[in-house]
C-alpha cells in the first residue's frame, strides 16, 4: 500500500494486472486522475453516450474506446481495461452475476468502454484548500442519495439524477464552489446547496448508497452531481450484458488531476 | 433588419420561417447563442457524436436531437430545425445539390440534429472587453485556415483541424485568451498563438475559407478552433445524404450568451 501511494499510475497498473493489488483505489496516485468504468455492447452505445452528452454533470466523459479495443489510448495509453482496474463487477440483465479481479472471460469484440471523471480528483483539491471532507474524516463512503429530479433521458437510458452529499462549514460554502468549478470534468460545481427536501432527499442520515456522515452545526449540505448515476441507469435498463468497476475500485488514468478542461483531456508527456 | 436586431430569438425564427428573413444573422438577437447545424441520418450519428466528443473544441455540442424530431427541446422549445434557419446546404455523396431556405422537402424520419457552438458568442464578449475583431471591422468574413493537424478520428469521420485567425494587439493576447476561456461551448481558448507556420499555414493571406484581414505591426496572429471542422470532417466521408446551415447563416438559440457552461446549457426560463 505505501508502494502504491507513490508509484506511477503505470506502475499501479501494472501491479493490479498482475493480481498483486485488489482492493480500493482511494488515495493512490495522489495528482493522477481516477475513472469510473463502465462498458457496454456496441448496439446500446449511442444511446449512452448521448445520455452522457445530454447530463455531463453527473457524466464528465474522459474517454469513449473503439469496439472492441481494450486500450484507453487517450488517458492511459499501453493500459488494459480488461486486467488494469483491481476489481470489477459484471451484470447480465441488469442482474450481478460475479465480482471478478479481471474480465477477460467476458471481452467481446463489439464491447465499447466509456471512463467517466470520479470525485476522488475533487476531493483532494478541497482538502488542499482546507476545505475538510468528512466522510474521509470518518473514514467512511460518501453518503449518495437518489434525488426527485429525472435525468434528461436519452433512448433506452433513464432515470432520477444520484447525487452526493457533503457537509460544508457555512464560511467555505462559496470556496467550496469555486474549487470544484474547476474541475468540470470531476462533476464540476455542486448541483445544490442546502435545502435537501426540495430535492425530495426526507433525512439524510439514511442515504440510499454510502454511509452516513455527521453534520455538524453551522454547516450545511452540500450536493454533487455523482457517478452513480449513469451506472443506475444503465443497470435499470436491464442490458444482456453490463460490467462496472467494483464501488471505490477505480481506474487509474495517465492525466494530471489539475484544473483545466484541455490540461485534463491528454496524458502528460512521458 | 433593425427590427431583427432587437427582437426575441423566437421572434425572429417566426420571420425565417415565414420566410421573411433569408439573410445572414451575424449581429442578430445579440445576447443569445447561435449555432452550427450539421443533419445526418442515425446510421452515422453514433461516429459523428463520439468525433465531438474526441474533439471537443472544435465541435463544442449544445444538443443533439432524437431521431426524425426536428425540435430542439433543449436549447429552443418550439422551433423547428427544418424551416426556422434563413438558409441551408443540401449535400448527397459529398456534393452540394440545394442551398434552399427550408429543408423540409429533404426531412426523413431518420434524421439527427446536431447543434454545435459558434464564434459569434465569444467575438461579441472580445468587443465588450476592448479586444478589437479585425474582419468585423473590415466588414469580411473571418479567415480559416485548414491545419497539418489532425482530429481525432471517430468510425468514418477523419480530417485536419480548421482553425479561424483574428490578430490580436500583443498587449490584449492574454485577456483575448481569458475572455474566450470563459466560452468552452463556443470553442473556448485559441489552439495556438503566433507562429502560423507550426500550424502547417503558409501565408496568412491566401485563407483556405473566407477573406484575408490586415495584420498590424505589434499584432500577433491567433488562432481558434473552427465549427467548419466537423463540416469538413462530414462532407470529406461523403454521406448519402447531410444538410447544414448556409455559412453565415445560423439557428438562433434560446439559450442567453453569457461564461459559464451550466448556464448555457438551458434557455433561460419564460
Amino acid at each position: 500500500m505505501a508502494e502504491l501511494e507513490t508509484t506511477t499510475p503505470r506502475e499501479a497498473r501494472r501491479l493490479m494486472r498482475e493480481g498483486r493489488w485488489t482492493g480500493p483505489t482511494a488515495g493512490l496516485c495522489p495528482g493522477h486522475v481516477q475513472a469510473n468504468l463502465v462498458v457496454l455492447p456496441k448496439a446500446y452505445a449511442y444511446d449512452f453516450l448521448l445520455f452522457c452528452q445530454r447530463n455531463p454533470k453527473p457524466c464528465p466523459l474522459l474517454e469513449v474506446t473503439d469496439p472492441g479495443d481494450p486500450e484507453p489510448r487517450r488517458t492511459a495509453p499501453g493500459a488494459d481495461l480488461r486486467t488494469d482496474l483491481p476489481r470489477y463487477r459484471v451484470y447480465r440483465g441488469g442482474r450481478l452475476e460475479a465480482e471478478p479481479t479481471d474480465i477477460r472471460a467476458w471481452w467481446q469484440n463489439d464491447l465499447v468502454a466509456f471512463l467517466l471523471g470520479c470525485s476522488f480528483t475533487f476531493e483532494a483539491a478541497l482538502l488542499r484548500a482546507g476545505v475538510p471532507v468528512r466522510h474521509l474524516e470518518e473514514g467512511k463512503t460518501v453518503p449518495m442519495y437518489v434525488t426527485n429530479r429525472p435525468c434528461d433521458p436519452a433512448g433506452i437510458f433513464q432515470g432520477p439524477l444520484v447525487v452526493s452529499m457533503r457537509p460544508i462549514p457555512a464560511g467555505l460554502v462559496a470556496r467550496a464552489v469555486e474549487i470544484t468549478a474547476r474541475f468540470p470534468e470531476a462533476h464540476g460545481v455542486p448541483v445544490h446547496v442546502g435545502a435537501p427536501e426540495a430535492l425530495g432527499i426526507q433525512d439524510l442520515n439514511r442515504p440510499d448508497f454510502g454511509d452516513p456522515v455527521t453534520v455538524r452545526a453551522a454547516e450545511v449540505p452540500v450536493f454533487w452531481a455523482c457517478g452513480v448515476t449513469p451506472q443506475a441507469v444503465a443497470l435499470n435498463a436491464k442490458l444482456p450484458l453490463m460490467i462496472t468497476h467494483a464501488p471505490g475500485h477505480m481506474f487509474i488514468t495517465d492525466l494530471p488531476a489539475e484544473p483545466g478542461g484541455e490540461i485534463t483531456r491528454r496524458p502528460a508527456p512521458r
